[in-house]
């Protein structure tokens, strides 16, 4: 069947629940955490649900929040809260361990600057550390955080994978946390939704499409991916559009035989047509929201602050 | 009839000619300028020519190239030659004058940039000419040039225009040169095509849709207007694809029958139809290519060595 | 005498004292806001204390705080707290008025970015307030505010005055305020100290050495100018640490003679001799601190937020 | 002996020179390789040498030119034809290696910004030559080049030299070329010299102080830098002054007694009142031209197309 791309674990599921069709192997559990803020967790639990989904087995967290990107004073604190909570039952359970943030994306393309600019503004503390050890910086408690924006392949000719792991290598962190800006299926979901994920950075996904994974198998440490969609394939466009369409033809008496034909259609026959159609003129395009300047902005402060929450020490 | 939006003249009168409409008072005239670039111009010579192509009357010079987003030495300075060309034909016919050239559009977000990044190139010199006179700058001999990015209404406050039309009243040019990212209608034209007109900047208009005239009507002196376009609207894409699909369909014998009827759809129903699905979610929706930032990069540099060139004097 | 320049009145009224000069028609006030912020004001009350201090007449405030640059939980909201208050005693006294916030300066250059970072996060409401009225806006019961970044002379060729004095003209706003760095003559006030005066911007002062004056006089309205030292000139440096060595010198007996010898210098002839000497290397060079980066982020952050809570209605 | 700190080899040379110093192990060549452009080597050959020069032995290459940073048509394309000689000297003398180029420095402090900028515009290949093999770049003839900005240590919490090693450990290059900004010691050199040298980066040199050396042994492969002083250490300028307002007193009968009275002075002695004098206000200052900002931008341009020059095969 034809499938518009998402990275989105939730979006993957739900397209079987509206299609009635039931995946085992893959869990959902949801959650109110405020009257604003709501978490449900895909957690992929076989072999059969992995492929299923299209996706490697493991936890897929995702919190939504429809007044993400309304302005309040500042960076709304409270998703940063719930994004920490989230984290910590995701990153070691140890008192104490060392972290690389790793911004992935594009910081002069808009909607691929998540990444980038979530490290701008955390909280980095191994060089502090290193040198005058732990004790110094005092009441916050912090854990060891380094980071790293590796740049796109065309300015660096290097995989941005690749300079991950030699970064690994010299500083051997406990976990790596991989922040980008993803695509969706559907625009209502466009820059209020995050996802944290245990299962890394998979081939495919991510606004700039990561050609090699950055996960625990390739890096040899657990590595935990935060995303938010802030952009859709221009094709989801196309699709979703013109099945409101038919949807709504279907309904008109006049046209009446048009929506019952193209049911009728082989779905291979459908699929080969739409993907003749679409392929050509719109895998060089994406669509993503006109204010996605200032949503970016919000929303890296909004992950900035969750990341520098979680990495305190409690004590 | 539905009418998906372009800010190129070109493509407006385009979609007549599929039509096999004739539209009287537009003059088209060609012109292949070397083997890689083509001209066309656009004549809008009546009220009535104005009213159907739903522009002002003026020139609408398109500067054509497909190579213009390869990678050359740099910028591609024989488009920038033909640009300057067309620049002077329609720039006052006297040999001095002084020139506010205007960038417009968001510096942040990527594919609304060109303005401020072509003003950030451009050869400036009303502030030396004016403390130490036209000999100074030598050989070049470059006439007055001064320019000015006005930001977005959401960061200023203020209509661009506004801003523009306080400069002109303290500063006093003879003429405006404003630069802009368009939207095309066609995603083949995207970073390939360059309009040139001497009717302004209408609204509506831009990747950021000005909301009111920089024309000579609302300026007092007269207004060339250079824009690119980096984005096509998202409903275009669907619109086309939707197109394409339903004469792919249309040919398919099975589906014989569901062409026929779409065609048959009213014409204010089928507007109606389409109107009222694709409004709510794509408004705030734009479609860009993925290699815009590059692009942008390169079109800001081969459209400010088009305005330089132009604006130094014959001697 | 040879007077490095300094662009807070602050510094150049402490100079008289240390030199036992008391100057008539100037008046200081000091206020320990809180443990940690010092506020000063020089009052200048006549025409010959104008003449001494090299200033228009007019309120000079001054407020210290030496955790300034020190990392908080972001940006220190005390400090905006107390600026705000300092801003409300200068601003219209009415209920209602419209503010233009001028950012001064040059982006690209670290030290001179102040005054277009602080309008970066700026609460902009201007354009809200005109297409719904003051109504919308809510709780915050915000003032129209407007802004913008007039650029600099070598990239738009036209005085940062001038483009101002044009849109004041054409937006009609009640009071300007002008953000913009300082140069200081002590190099322990870098980045700890805000100035805020009711007299505008003089000629010759700010990092970037303004031409005009944007002050009352040549705008029409009253122009409240905000200011912090990022920067000390080149020659500041040189005569600090000379005056220390020689006071060094003159305290060791074997050079006895050398310090003697430099006070007996006549002083037109010391004026004469430094100013020779440093000028023609000096005055394209300044000396600033090397974490300005961080700094003026920083900073940048206290004077939006300061001005944000001024400008909010009391409701 | 009080020194100024300086990144240049040429003025630590100059200086022995102009205290008549004879030092063994170095020889100095001359060339006038364009009537603009002159070249210096200064070529440390001992131990000795070494160890008086403060430096490793090697070749130091300067490029100096009086008119590097005034406006031609761009960026002085004669200068990178100059540089990518001196660059193809010390490069691996066969047809084929890999590059890494590595761009020291903080992209958001203006005259830090060198090694950053650099990189921005080099022609990247490294990926194309991987996925396609190395004859579709065609005529260019291009060698495989890649690139990294390591950041800064207070943004990443890693040394840039812990990042260029796992990344060389990664994708093995043949030869690293790093680019930096550095401190010079006559303001007169600022922005208008280029230091090309086989022995690296130097802990303690750079405007940002490079804690670790990137050389030979650290990286285990050839390591070039190329340099250009864009600030002086606020100390130079002072003990300059000094110098030139001391020699200037000497000469005034009338003050005869102290230019003799500080020559007197024991050089120990001199050495420890400037050192205390000046090291605890000014180690955190530096000075800098005010329009370093253009100067940087045009200079980068200069450096990535003499790079771009040397890497492409002579086929």
């Amino acid at each position: 069947m034809f499938q518009v791309r998402t990275d989105l674990a939730l979006e993957t599921r739900e397209k079987f629940e509206e299609d009635n069709v039931e995946v085992k192997g893959v869990r959902l559990e949801e959650e109110q955490a405020t009257p604003e803020i709501h978490i449900s967790s895909v957690i992929i639990e076989t072999e059969n649900g992995a492929k299923v989904m299209g996706r490697p087995k493991g936890n897929y967290v995702t919190l939504e929040a429809s007044n993400m990107t309304e302005e309040d004073e500042g960076y709304h604190r409270e998703i940063s809260v719930q994004l920490s909570k989230v984290l910590k039952r995701l990153l070691p359970q140890k008192q104490d361990f060392t972290t690389l943030v790793v911004g992935l994306g594009n910081r002069a393309v808009t909607p691929d600057s998540l990444g980038p600019r979530v490290v701008d503004n955390l909280c980095i503390t191994r060089h502090i550390i290193k040198e005058f050890g732990k004790y110094v910086i005092g009441d916050n408690c912090q854990k060891s955080v380094s980071s790293i924006v590796p740049g796109v392949m065309a300015q660096t000719g290097i995989e941005s994978m690749e300079i991950v792991r030699g970064i690994i290598k010299e500083t051997a962190p406990d976990v790596v946390i991989a922040v980008d800006a993803l695509a969706a299926r559907s625009t209502r979901r466009l820059n209020r939704t995050i996802q944290i994920t245990d299962t890394g950075i998979t081939p495919g996904s991510g606004v700039g499409n990561h050609r090699h994974a950055l996960n625990c198998e390739s890096m040899g440490i657990p590595v935990i991916a935060i995303g938010i969609p802030t952009v859709v394939d221009a094709a989801t466009i196309v699709v979703d559009t013109m099945n409101h369409l038919l949807d709504a033809m279907s309904q008109v008496e006049q046209v009446y035989r048009i929506g019952r034909s193209y049911e009728k259609l082989d779905m291979v026959e459908k699929y080969d047509l739409i993907h003749e159609l679409l392929i050509p003129q719109l895998n060089t395009l994406y669509v993503t929201p006109k204010d996605v300047d200032e949503a970016v902005k919000r929303l890296s402060f909004t992950v900035s602050e969750g990341i520098n929450i979680a990495l305190q020490k409690e004590c």
